[in-house]
C-alpha cells in the first residue's frame, strides 16, 4: 500500500455513510468487493464502517486485515469521540475503534452547540475536551486521525465562534483533517464559500507552530446541490472531500464520488484518481450499484448510461461530425460512450477496455469487438448486465474469439417442486436430466429453496465426470427484477457469486422465470469453474 | 389569467426540454394534464412545445386555446430565429410559432462562434442579424419574447465579447429577457457567477434608453450541478429561472424545479410558487412522474419519497424531540413527511414514530410498545425489515394493539412446479388449498413465473368471496438474499408493492425459500388490501 498523495484526499464512505441509504445492507462480502473495486478506482481512503456500532463492521475490519490488499488507498475506521464523563483510555467504542487496526480513523464530532447541549445533553467545554482527549489518544498510538465536525455549517452559521474553536480544537490536538460536515445537506454554494473563507481567515496564524489549516468537506443532497458544494468547498480551499459511489446516503444522498471526481479532475484539473482511474468510473459506478442491489441510475451524470445519450433530432449530423461541440468533456475519459441514436447500452471503448481488464486483448481485433459488442447491446437490451459478472462475459467473449470455453454437460430437462404441506413444511425438490461426455444422467436433490435444490441435483448429476466442482460454493445470490418496457414483460435478473479456493467469480441469468433465470447463471457458474485458461492470456 | 410577477420568473419547459429524455413520449392529452399541474403549482411561465417542428406539438396549441384554463401561468410557444439568409416574415417556422397563438415566445439562438459557423455554417453578424430582426418582428406583433441563447457559457468563455453582443443585441431588439444556457451542462457554480458577474458589468450602460439587463439561466446538469448553478446564477442577479419537473431531460437532465423553487423560496427568501403552491410540490413531483410513467425519484431532494427518512438508531429520541435539529426545512412546507426507518437499531422511540406517522397512536401504551419493539428486533434478527415494509409493519402493530386485522383465509397446503421441458419451454404452475369463510377451496394456476403462478391461483382460490381484491394489482417485487450468520442458513428477503385506486402499500416476507417468502408477502399484502382501518385512528 503506497501513502496517498497528501496535496489533496478524494474520500470515500460508501460503505459506512453511504449505506444509510434506505434499502441498503450489505454482507461483509459485498462490503470487501466494494472496497477493492475502490481501490482499483484509485481514490486515496476508503472509510470501511463503524467497528463496535456494528458486529458486521468489526466482523468486516478484521476480515479486511487478511483479505484486503490495497494498493492505491489506505483503510480508515469511524467512530466518536469519547462519551462525556468518561476517560478516554475507558471507553470502549474508542477501545473497538482503536481494535480495528486501522493505520487511519475518523471521528465524529458535534459541532453545534444546539445539538451538544438538546442531543448530547453536555457542555460546549465538555465537548471541546471529548475532540482534543480522543484526537491527541489516537494520535499517540501512531493513527492518523480525521474530525468529521457533524452538523458544521447549521452551527457556525449559529455560533461561528463556537465552530472556529472546535475546528482550531481538534487541529491544535492533531488531527490532520478536520471535515465540515453539511450534516443536513441545507446549504447552498454560496454559503460553502462564505463559511470556509470566514473559517480560514479566522483559523489563519492562530494554530501552534507546524499546524496548518486543513479542511474537508462532507455534503449532503438535501437541496441537490451536493456535488455542487463539495466542489464549491475544494475552490474554497478544502483539501479532503467525502464521496460516496453513487451519492448514496440517507434522505437525498451523499455528494456523488464519480461527479464529484469528474469536476475535480476535469473542471479543476487536480490529480484525483491517477493512474487511469477516471476511464474506470463508469465500469465502477455500475459494479458497485449491483453490488448493492440497486438499478444504476442512467441519468447520473458522468457515468449514467444517458450521460452522454443525445436524442439526435434537428442536430445528429453537426454532433457527428463535432461531437466536442456537443459533449462537455469526452466520454472516453470517464470510460462512458456517447450515443445519438436511441439504443441500448454498450459502446466498444467500454468493452475492450472490460477485456483487457480479464486479460482478453481485443486490440486489433475490430471484428471481435463489434461483435462483442452487438451481442453485449443485444442482451442488455433484454435485460442482461454485464457490470458485475464477469464470468459471463468472459465466456462471452472468448466465444467471439474461438475460444469457447467447452460445456461441462447438455441439458435435457428439469422440474423444481416447492411445496407447503399440511403440517406447514416446507420442501423444494429438484430433478435434472443431463447429458455428460455422452452418458444420460438423472439426478433429483431437496434444497431449502427452489434454486439451492436445483444446484444441488445439478452437481449430484456432474460431480463423477467433474469431480472439481466439489469445490465450486455458491457464496452470494442476488435478484432484481426489471420492470419491462416496450409491452414486455417484467424480467429476473439473477446474479451468482461463486468461489473455489483463491479465486471468485460472478455470473449472470435473465429470464421471466426466476428458476430458469438462476438456471442460466448457475450453469454459466459451474462452465466456468471448469475453464482452462483463455488462449490468449 | 393574471399577469405574472414580473421581478421573478420561475420558468417551466417539462413540456419542451424536459420531453428530451430518453424514454419520455407525452400525448397531447399528457401534455395538457401537466400543463394543469404546472399551473395549479404556481410556475409563471410554461413552455408547451415547439410548434411547426413537432405536429404534436402544434396540436397541443391549437387544444390549449381552448382547454387550458391557466389561472397562474401564461403559455409559451417555443421556437428559434429565423433561418439565416431569409426575411423572417417569410420564415414558416416563424409563422407556425406565431400562429401558435401564445402571448410569450421563446426563441433560440446561437450564440458560440463555433456553432454559429461549425452547425449553423453561418456568419456571426448574419447569426446577430436573425437575433434582431426575429426578436423585433415578434414584439411588433404584441408578443413577450424571450431568447435562449444555446451553449451561452461555452461561447462566452471562448469569446466573451460575442457572448456579450448576443445578449445586447437581443435585449435591444425588444426581448423581455436573455437567458443563458449551459447546453452541454458543464459549468461549475464559480464559472456562473464569474460569467454572468462578468457580462452584467459589461452590459452596464451600454442598453438604449428604457431597456435593462433582465438575464435568465437554463441549465444542465451533466456536472450534477443544475439545480446548484441555477440558484448561483439567481444570487449573481439572474431574475428568470428554466428548469423541469423532476430534473427530466436529456443526459443528465435539467435543473429540478421542484429543488429550485424550494431553495429560491426557502433559501433565498424569492417569492416563488405563491398562494400555497410549495406545500403541492411533493405530489405536483409524483403526479407528473406518474404521467411521463416514470418512478418517482425516491431520494429527490424536498419532494422525493425518502427526502426526510431518517435511519433512527442512535438518534432516534433526539429526533423525536428536536426535529428541526435533523431537517434542514419543515417537511410539511414542502408537502412531504418525516420518516423514521425502522432499521436494525430499532428502538421504541423509533417505534412510536413510526407508528404514529402510520395513524396508530402508541403513546400512553408502553406495554404495546414493549411488545411491537421486541416483536420488530426478533424479526430483524431472522432478516425481516420494516423500513419500506409499512403495510406489514402496520399489520403487526395492530395485532398488538388488540386491533387484528383478520385473515382474508387459512392455508392448507400450496404446491409450485417450474419445468424445463425437452423443447426448451419453461412452464410454472401453483395450486393453492385453502379454507375461505368455511368453505375449502383448491385453485390452480399457470404463470411465468413460480411467484406469479402462486399469486394467479391465490387470487383465484379468494376471488368469489373477496371480490374487491380484483382490484389489487401487484405492483413490484423485489428479492434480497440476506448471507446467514452465525451459521444460520441464507435467507431471502421479498419486498411486493401493491396498489389499489389511489393506495399503495408494500409488504415483506422472510424465509430461506423464496417462494415460501414470497408466499408471506403476498399474504400480508392481500390481507392489507382487505384491512378495516384501524381502531385507533
Amino acid at each position: 500500500m503506497s501513502e496517498p498523495a497528501d496535496e489533496f484526499h478524494l474520500y470515500d464512505t460508501t460503505l459506512r455513510d453511504g449505506a444509510q441509504r434506505e434499502g441498503i445492507g450489505y454482507s461483509v462480502a459485498d462490503k470487501l468487493a466494494v472496497a477493492r473495486l475502490l481501490d482499483d478506482l484509485g481514490v486515496d481512503y476508503i472509510e470501511g464502517g463503524w467497528p463496535g456500532a456494528l458486529p458486521s463492521d468489526t466482523e468486516f475490519f478484521r476480515r479486511a486485515r487478511h483479505e484486503l490488499d490495497l494498493k492505491n488507498a489506505t483503510l480508515v475506521a469511524f467512530g466518536a469521540t469519547r462519551k462525556a464523563g468518561r476517560a478516554v483510555e475507558d471507553d470502549p467504542q474508542v477501545k473497538a475503534l482503536l481494535d480495528a487496526g486501522t493505520s487511519a480513523l475518523c471521528l465524529v464530532a458535534k459541532s453545534d452547540v444546539r445539538h451538544i447541549r438538546r442531543a448530547l445533553r453536555t457542555t460546549v467545554e465538555e465537548n471541546l475536551a471529548m475532540i482534543s482527549d480522543t484526537v491527541s489518544y489516537a494520535v499517540a498510538q501512531g493513527r492518523k486521525v480525521f474530525l468529521d465536525c457533524e452538523h458544521f455549517f447549521d452551527g457556525y452559521r449559529d455560533d461561528p465562534g463556537h465552530g472556529t474553536e472546535v475546528v482550531r480544537t481538534a487541529l491544535t490536538a492533531g488531527a490532520d483533517v478536520v471535515v465540515l460536515c453539511d450534516t443536513n445537506g441545507g446549504m447552498l454554494p454560496h454559503d460553502v464559500t462564505e463559511i470556509v473563507t470566514e473559517l480560514r481567515a479566522a483559523l489563519d496564524g492562530t494554530l501552534p507552530a507546524g499546524k496548518s489549516v486543513r479542511l474537508g468537506i462532507h455534503c449532503q443532497n438535501d437541496t441537490s446541490c451536493a456535488v455542487a458544494n463539495t466542489v464549491t468547498a475544494v475552490k474554497a480551499g478544502a483539501m479532503h472531500a467525502q464521496c460516496t459511489a453513487n451519492g448514496y446516503g440517507e434522505r437525498p444522498g451523499n455528494a456523488d464520488l464519480f461527479a464529484v471526481a469528474g469536476n475535480l479532475a476535469l473542471k479543476l484539473g487536480l490529480p484525483v484518481l491517477p493512474g487511469g482511474g477516471l476511464a474506470k468510473m463508469t465500469r465502477v459506478s455500475h459494479a458497485i450499484a449491483e453490488i448493492a442491489n440497486l438499478a444504476p441510475d442512467t441519468h447520473q451524470a458522468y457515468v449514467g448510461h444517458a450521460a452522454f445519450a443525445h436524442k439526435a433530432g434537428l442536430h445528429a449530423s453537426a454532433i457527428k461530425v463535432d461531437p466536442e461541440l456537443y459533449n462537455h468533456v469526452d466520454p472516453a475519459v470517464v470510460g462512458n460512450d456517447m450515443r445519438v441514436l436511441v439504443t441500448e447500452m454498450a459502446g466498444r471503448a467500454s468493452i475492450e477496455l472490460k477485456s483487457a481488464e480479464l486479460g482478453l486483448d481485443l486490440t486489433g481485433r475490430p471484428d471481435v469487438t463489434a461483435r462483442v459488442t452487438s451481442k453485449v447491446k443485444e442482451l442488455e437490451a433484454a435485460g442482461w448486465s454485464f457490470e458485475a459478472a464477469d464470468a459471463s462475459f468472459e465466456l462471452l467473449v472468448r466465444e467471439e474469439l474461438d475460444d469457447t470455453v467447452p460445456a461441462p454437460f447438455s441439458l435435457e430437462s428439469y422440474r423444481v417442486i416447492v411445496e407447503h404441506r399440511e403440517d406447514g413444511a416446507v420442501v423444494s425438490e429438484a430433478t435434472v436430466k443431463v447429458r455428460v461426455r455422452g452418458e444420460r444422467v438423472i439426478a433429483t436433490a431437496e434444497g431449502n429453496g427452489p434454486v439451492n435444490a436445483l444446484d444441488s441435483a445439478l452437481r449430484q448429476a456432474l460431480q463423477r465426470h467433474h469431480p472439481a466442482l466439489a469445490e465450486v460454493e455458491l457464496a452470494d445470490y442476488k435478484v432484481r427484477i426489471l420492470a419491462g418496457s416496450h409491452g414486455t414483460a417484467a424480467v429476473t435478473r439473477v446474479l451468482i457469486d461463486s468461489s473455489a479456493e483463491d479465486r471468485d467469480w460472478t455470473t449472470v441469468g435473465v429470464h421471466e422465470n426466476v428458476v430458469e433465470a438462476s438456471w442460466h447463471a448457475l450453469v454459466d457458474a459451474l462452465t466456468y469453474a471448469l475453464a482452462p485458461a483463455p488462449a490468449a492470456r
